[in-house]
């Protein structure tokens, strides 16, 4: 049988299902004969829970470091704690209840006391409470509780979705690869499986109403296929599809060097988007020839407080120095959206993605913003730096932004630091206004990076998360190339270049137009850098410009990709 | 004191200040000794309960109709249930608690149960139990529960926001203005407010924490301001100035047959945006030279179920009929978004703005969409009817959409029912997309309405309900401008109409470049027609088409207005 979804990571994964999934944690409150051996059972689950915790935390020590580990500490205290653990034990001795009522009962009063008081870290504590109380309530319950960090053996993983934490846990070695219900090529967890090179089948519908635990699974990341209980055949083919791609990867290194220049000899660049500065290792290896996007918030995520002036300056100055000569893009902080900050305590709004986030957030609290800047405009000596703003919709928001910028440079200067002379300040273009008037935009930054997975979900109107929406999440659709179009001439018009940094940029389809375009940098995922190389050989630039004029003037996205698959021998 | 505010309908009001806000409804459980007492109390709030609601019920079955009235019916009945207050009176006998606990516990017991139930009928009963509950429990404890239905003597009402229904109830008689917290031009009640000619300032951020019960108050809903406590000067100031208002307001009826003519000769159509039927008398009694836009949505609104092809059928016909040879431009269901329909169960979306709306539910759920289209088919005879459909990003939504109703024409035709053979088929155009590629969909549709509102938004990615980011509600943006430059040039170089049934329309900056932009058809308010004649009557369409290209190349919105100002003379 075979599921259809969307490839979000390329590979072939063969192996067993893992279903992670919260368990069904309900029960019936009953009254209990045995008090003593409902007390043991109780002192059970505990001690389980205790021993499992502890094998995460050294799990997690080892492959995340400190700070991650620190959570799983925090729920072992809450196990340890009497004035948790007692009052239950006296509910089933008092109330002759079963363990289960008295835990969830007693742990209740306890979320909810904590929740009440307006405090951060009783809060969390509230938080830690409910995370334990769920794991033991699992083993009372005889019940699998999943961990993904606890995972021995290969495996592909069946989930509804998968967060960015349980992405963190997954472990190479034996996750062979996932699957999802939901979700897109854009969503996070696709991002970091491509990242993590894990093959990856997502935005499926029903992989988890279909597949149960053990059974035998294909996930076929790069045509989006998940194959359940493949037969004999099935697996043989695929283990030479396997072969097939292992031995693609190894045609595609030997380009690693080689530079990136069409069938007729034009060279464009292809650069990385990466997360932190360990991804540099990935740019280099998959030939990267820069970082095309540093995403700075995982700086600012998964801490309780935000990251201060040096910690910045040591991680730009990391990639800086890795990177060598070669650009470093640097967005600075892209926060609210979809993307939240404990912390920072954003107020809840209607359409987060319409909303108050990056630049505009960054402008109102511009003490976070300057700390940033003067973070990156320390590191700037060390390496060739390239500042950009995001969700710039306004002329006024960049001048603005870019004031601040130039405030920052003369107090440092005043200070005595030394500051570079020579970086770039330039813009995402992921807002319709600003690709609509990119022409007025040209005048005054430096250079245009191209965000389309936001220019795509503004201009069409469409939320890229939103399942029933999705048809309309049309990266080929003629509006989007025009708008490309006209960022790209506008750039070009005033001798800056323009770049692209969404997912597009590594699109077979899309890669063709775009150099007919006239793109002059394109930066993706440091694994479609060499497939994207090896494509980009193959391509005439002379052939795709003569092209450009008929593709604009087309009138749906279906026309574009039958066109580009005929003129460029795409299947 | 004097609060700044939006201007969202124009006038002055003068006149003690009405807070509408749900009272604090807490209360301490207690026990009580006097348990007779205490049901005699409890007695006593149900029966001034069911008076109130005997009162609202008549008032609004003289003001709002039958439908709306059978709510407090159901109010009523839940009242007189002796299975609801059966129970509290012996809670109160049998526990000796008061009143305020016996019926928060009981009702909440019923609601809970009610609304576990999967079944539409007994959540709707839940919902009635809440509502009726509150005015018990705010007659028990001595709070005033708002009415604005009852309201007796001439008030400005003061709240936080008001709900389309809170402004339903609204009678012009005693209402003579309001102000609010929270919304902008755009929201429900501001487009509510100058439909009803009320005077309104919303958006103030402070009027429900700083004017207090009994204030007097001036709303100056020109300017938008508000006035709390003002010296007698003040009040003599505006009284003049309400004077003068409604001097110029006859000045400008007398406009109300002129033809709408550019001080050059040049003729530009000015029409309303409407509602209901009911709404074509002030289309009518403003000059009003057809409807640009009538929002069926309030056919579905407030009902237990879809309005049947009859009900819409007898309304189109109506306003078709009441316009005689006037054009009459129906827009399709547009709901989702910010607009919710109790019955039709949509999903909750992290990003409704950007979600399952307008058209793209019409397609899906095409047997509502088909109950539509039939019904306009049906009425197209009575009068000049175009039809239109709102959201469109693709041309393929568009292709769709018109062959469903060309097939109901057919089927129609088939059945032997009369359909105008002559009806205009266009779009709203308030999607980046739409307005970029506006060349590719010249071709294929009659008309283009330009809708700013939406348009706005996803150009500059800005929720226009979000106050932190209504600084990006820009429409004299450049970038805005250049679409809607493309729009009409698209239409035009295919000999076709472009008109415009934003908020924009009717705004006296927008107008003069309007005009030299070519825009061909003005909707707006009612209330806005006659002003805009007057405005249109003094500029010359040759002078500000000359400034045309120097507009489109301007950088920022403040460079638009003050431009503008100048050569318009505007302050």
């Amino acid at each position: 049988m075979t599921i259809k979804g969307i490839a979000a990571s390329s590979g072939i994964a063969i192996a067993k299902a893992y279903r992670m999934e919260v368990p069904d944690l309900s029960f019936e409150k009953t009254s209990v004969d045995n008090r003593e051996q409902e007390v043991a059972r109780f002192r059970d689950a505990i001690e389980i829970s205790k021993s499992e915790l502890e094998k995460i935390k050294n799990h997690a020590l080892e492959q995340l470091g400190q700070e991650k580990a620190e959570i799983f500490s925090a729920h072992l205290l809450v196990l340890q704690d009497p004035e948790l653990i007692q009052p239950i034990e006296d509910k089933i001795n008092n109330e002759s209840v079963n363990a289960e009522a008295a835990l969830d009962e007693t742990a209740n009063m306890f979320i909810t006391m904590f929740k009440s008081m307006d405090n951060e870290y009783m809060r969390e504590r509230a938080a830690d409470i409910q995370d334990v109380t769920k794991r033991v309530m699992a083993h009372l319950l005889n019940v699998t509780f999943p961990d993904p960090a606890l995972i021995d053996e290969q495996v592909v993983i069946i989930a509804e979705d998968l967060t960015p934490s349980d992405t963190a846990q997954l472990n190479k070695e034996f996750v062979q690869g996932f699957t999802t219900d939901i979700g897109g090529r854009t969503s996070h967890s696709a991002i970091m499986a491509r990242s993590l090179e894990i093959p990856a089948v997502v935005g499926t519908k029903e992989v988890t109403s279909t597949i149960q635990k053990g059974d035998l699974v294909i996930v076929d990341g790069i045509n989006g296929d998940v194959i359940v209980h493949p037969t004999d055949e099935q697996v043989e083919t695929y283990k030479k599809k396997q072969q097939q791609y292992e031995d693609q990867k190894a045609e595609w290194a030997k380009l690693k060097d080689e530079p990136t220049i069409t069938a007729d000899n034009e060279h464009v660049e292809l650069v990385a988007n990466i997360g932190t500065p360990d991804d540099t290792v990935g740019v280099m290896n998959n030939g990267g020839e820069g970082v095309g996007l540093y995403r700075t918030e995982f700086l600012y995520m998964g801490k309780s407080q935000l990251p201060t002036e040096d910690e910045q300056f040591e991680s730009y100055k990391a990639v800086l120095e890795q990177m060598g000569d070669k650009p470093v893009v640097v967005r600075t902080l892209d926060i609210g959206g979809d993307k939240e900050l404990d912390y920072l305590d954003l107020p809840h709004e209607m359409n987060p993605f319409l909303g108050f986030r990056a630049i505009r957030l960054c402008l109102e609290r511009d003490d976070i913003f300057r700390t940033q800047l003067r973070a990156l405009l320390r590191a700037s000596v060390y390496g060739n730096l390239k500042i950009m703003f995001p969700m710039i919709a306004t002329l006024s928001e960049f001048r603005e932004a870019k004031a601040l910028l130039l405030e920052e440079k003369q107090n440092l200067i005043n200070e005595g630091v030394q500051v570079s002379e020579e970086f770039e300040v330039g813009i995402m273009v992921e807002i319709p206004a600003t690709a609509v008037i990119a022409k007025q935009f040209a005048k005054e930054v430096d250079f245009f990076s191209i965000g389309t997975n936001d220019l795509i979900q503004y201009t069409m109107a469409a939320d890229r998360m939103n399942e029933r929406v999705s048809y309309l999440y049309q990266p080929y659709n003629p509006a989007i190339l025009n708008l490309i179009n006209n960022v790209i001439e506008a750039a070009h018009a005033e001798g800056k270049w323009a770049g692209m940094c969404g997912e597009m940029a590594g699109d077979e389809i899309a890669i063709p137009i775009l150099l007919g375009l006239g793109l002059d940098e394109f930066s993706m995922s440091a694994t479609s850098i060499l497939p994207a190389r090896t494509q980009i050989r193959s391509l005439s630039k002379q052939d795709w410009t003569s092209y450009k004029d008929e593709i604009l003037a087309m009138s749906t996205a279906e026309e574009v990709v039958e066109f580009v698959k005929e003129k460029a021998n795409i299947q």
